[in-house]
């Protein structure tokens, strides 16, 4: 077998055969396919699709690719959550401490900020102290202690993702349903999780913009989890304006803290139940309600645990910019639109994001917003406050924002936080 | 800009600016642009296409890579002609010296032999002491002397087209008409040449397997030089079944010699003297009879005076391989076929071709035919010659050829030698 010959196949259209996904995935990991050929194939991928079959034995090849965890030896069912990445989506923080506090092991697997997208890892690393990189014996001790852990996939977790993803982040083949769905489903399932909720996220600040992508993402994945025996499901959710009130690094986890502790922005609150109800049924625990358990501070305790277990100190005053601007209500009205993709790229360009793999990001950096679509507004009264450390970023994040809200009469129609449900 | 800017578009189905062309080109050239961005760049566009102006301006940007030559300082017009590559192609061989013999300057850059097919280069090495590599002085020089010279393109020459081909050999990339004609193309303006004839070949032994395909190639090829200001003009011709009857290195300088001395096989004498005509006509010259140079030896002359002046000897006896075999035919009747790629790959895998480009080529390794499609043949005559330096490799020639041929009452029909010509 030889690259070119699996290339030419998808490149005119073919299916690929088992024996030539089995051969192209390990051949790449072991450098032996080399970047080029790879990234010809990727593309031929994207233009020419792959159907469930391939894009099953795709996902199984890179899973073999590497290790595979295994939390059989707990004494609980073991959950876990993964969104498609948004702005302002700290969704995780509370969500994993809180479906802990209900009696499910959280092994959660996260990763880093890219784009306009913030990354969980980045956002709890904004907590002094706290470490993303566990061995697996460490995150096993931090599972049994806290009922959740969240930390960076090991360098043995799917190495194939891990070298295909770089590639597609550099050839413009990131935007594929069937390299999407893969490198998310290897992960995940290489993870050992055993149940499994898909947050997609759809709209102007997601990689998925209309809603029918997004569902043919969802359905890829949930027939992928299923296949490979982890209970999944998938719910649509609104991207198309951000998530929450904060949105930055330790911005985020402020919020995070809020709704742990009975408060927060209802939104936040909302999906945030949701998805724990979601993952406590798919975990069989039936009997729990998550909303009873963030007022009564037993998902707050699991998250002091969690953050406690990771070296962080939960009581610490978290890192804020120098710097802050406030952009005002340019007129009285409803607030008709505030575009997710917009404040994304603003908080980026504020130093919440990073513009290389090896950037730094700034933890202090981001926006807080004062007003969401649908709230009535005055002008003059602050719309949102920017976070830099430097004055000097302002300036393009302002331009980021332009064209990015408005304010009128009737408001432009905001998608309904969740939109569907795909089992 | 930036590679994934680019490719994104090109993607998506947009055309690519002349700006994002430019860049491209330039950028890769100097390795700004890696390897695996320009091989999804090569598939998207094999994929999705390039209209005219993209064609052109990406050609033009190869030819702005490196050097490009004139020979405005000669007293005669220059033609040049190029094949798209075939099995027993030697065509160049007997048609340089025959042009310079009727008063054109060819200046001629060739290339090495790929797949199954052979390379002129390749050819005029089995010539003991022939040399292929020249600088620019030596090729002005043996032009000058000769009236004709062959030899390898130097490294100045459209160095993004030389990056750009590799890749795409290897990426599975190389089947796109807008990257073969601007590959060809540029190299050929890049070249100098005042006048250029095509000969596109279709059928099996070609890349264009179709006449339709082979027909977009060469409208491309033709509109891409006539707008660079080189009088172009493209004949299809079969390529079904091979050329002459002789397939490999120093079998095809043979068979050339023939037709030198105004021997030869018909179709070998037929296309060199139409090619002839066309190259005259295209470089404005009239009044010669290309029939007549093969029969009074001018042609003849002007290919010992070029052969020595790049330091071989037209009367050396040339290379033979240690090892033949002959197939017979099978039963009595008329050879119906005699499939062009069968044999090119049996003369490939008897050594006449090279598995890597660094692999050396057997010059004496190769085929020859003793029928053409069309003759009468009896039961246990021979039907062709296999040449090759170890009897190891007849077996897998063998194997090229099973289903290659056919005897039988009526032919399959054929395609005329010359199926078309495009201005």
């Amino acid at each position: 077998m030889d690259a070119i010959e699996v290339i030419v196949a998808k490149r005119d259209g073919r299916e690929l055969t088992t024996a030539q996904i089995d051969w192209v995935i390990d051949a790449y990991t072991r450098g032996e396919v080399a970047h080029e050929q790879m990234s010809a194939l990727a593309m031929a991928i994207l233009l020419n699709g792959m159907d469930r079959r391939e894009i099953a034995e795709w996902t199984q090849a890179m899973i073999r690719s590497g290790e595979r965890m295994d939390w059989s030896m707990l004494d609980r069912p073991t959950a876990d959550k993964h969104s498609t990445g948004g702005v302002g989506d700290k969704i995780t923080l509370p969500l994993a401490p809180l479906v802990a506090a209900c009696g499910a092991y959280v092994p959660q697997l996260s990763g880093r900020g890219l784009g306009h997208t913030g990354g969980t890892l980045d956002k709890l690393e904004s907590i002094p102290g706290w470490r993303a990189s566990l061995s697996n014996e460490e995150m096993l001790g931090v599972l049994r202690g806290a009922g959740a852990v969240i930390c960076a996939a090991g360098t043995g977790l799917a190495p194939a993702d891990k070298k295909l993803y770089a590639l597609r982040d550099v050839t413009g083949t990131v935007e594929s349903i069937p390299l999407i769905a893969s490198s998310i489903m290897s992960k995940k399932i290489a993870e050992g999780t055993g149940s499994l909720v898909l947050d997609v996220k759809v709209g102007s600040g997601a990689f998925m913009k209309t809603v029918e992508r997004a569902r043919e993402l969802a359905e890829t994945m949930v027939a992928l989890g299923s296949d490979a025996g982890v209970r999944t499901v998938a719910l649509l959710t609104a991207m198309d304006r951000p998530l929450g009130l904060a949105v930055g690094n330790a911005l985020e986890v402020e919020e995070s803290v809020e709704v742990l502790a009975g408060g927060g922005p209802s939104d936040v609150v909302e999906l945030t139940v949701r998805l724990a109800r979601e993952m406590l049924e798919a975990a069989g625990i039936t009997g729990k309600d998550p909303g009873q358990a963030l007022k009564d501070g037993s998902a707050m305790d699991a998250w002091r645990r969690m953050i406690s277990a990771q070296g962080g100190d939960p009581d610490a005053v978290l890192p804020r910019a120098a710097e802050t601007m406030t952009v005002d209500v340019p007129e009285s009205g409803v607030l008709t639109r505030l575009d997710a993709y917009a404040v994304g790229l603003a908080a980026w360009r504020l130093g919440a994001g990073r513009a290389r793999q090896e950037d730094p990001v700034s933890f202090g950096a981001g926006i807080t917003l004062h007003a969401k679509p649908g709230d009535l507004v005055r002008a003059g009264q602050p719309l949102m406050t920017l976070h830099a450390d430097e004055t000097a970023r302002f300036a393009r994040a302002l331009e980021a924002l332009e064209g990015g809200y408005a304010v009128g009469a009737a408001g432009e129609e905001q998608l309904p936080l969740i939109i569907d449900r795909i089992v």
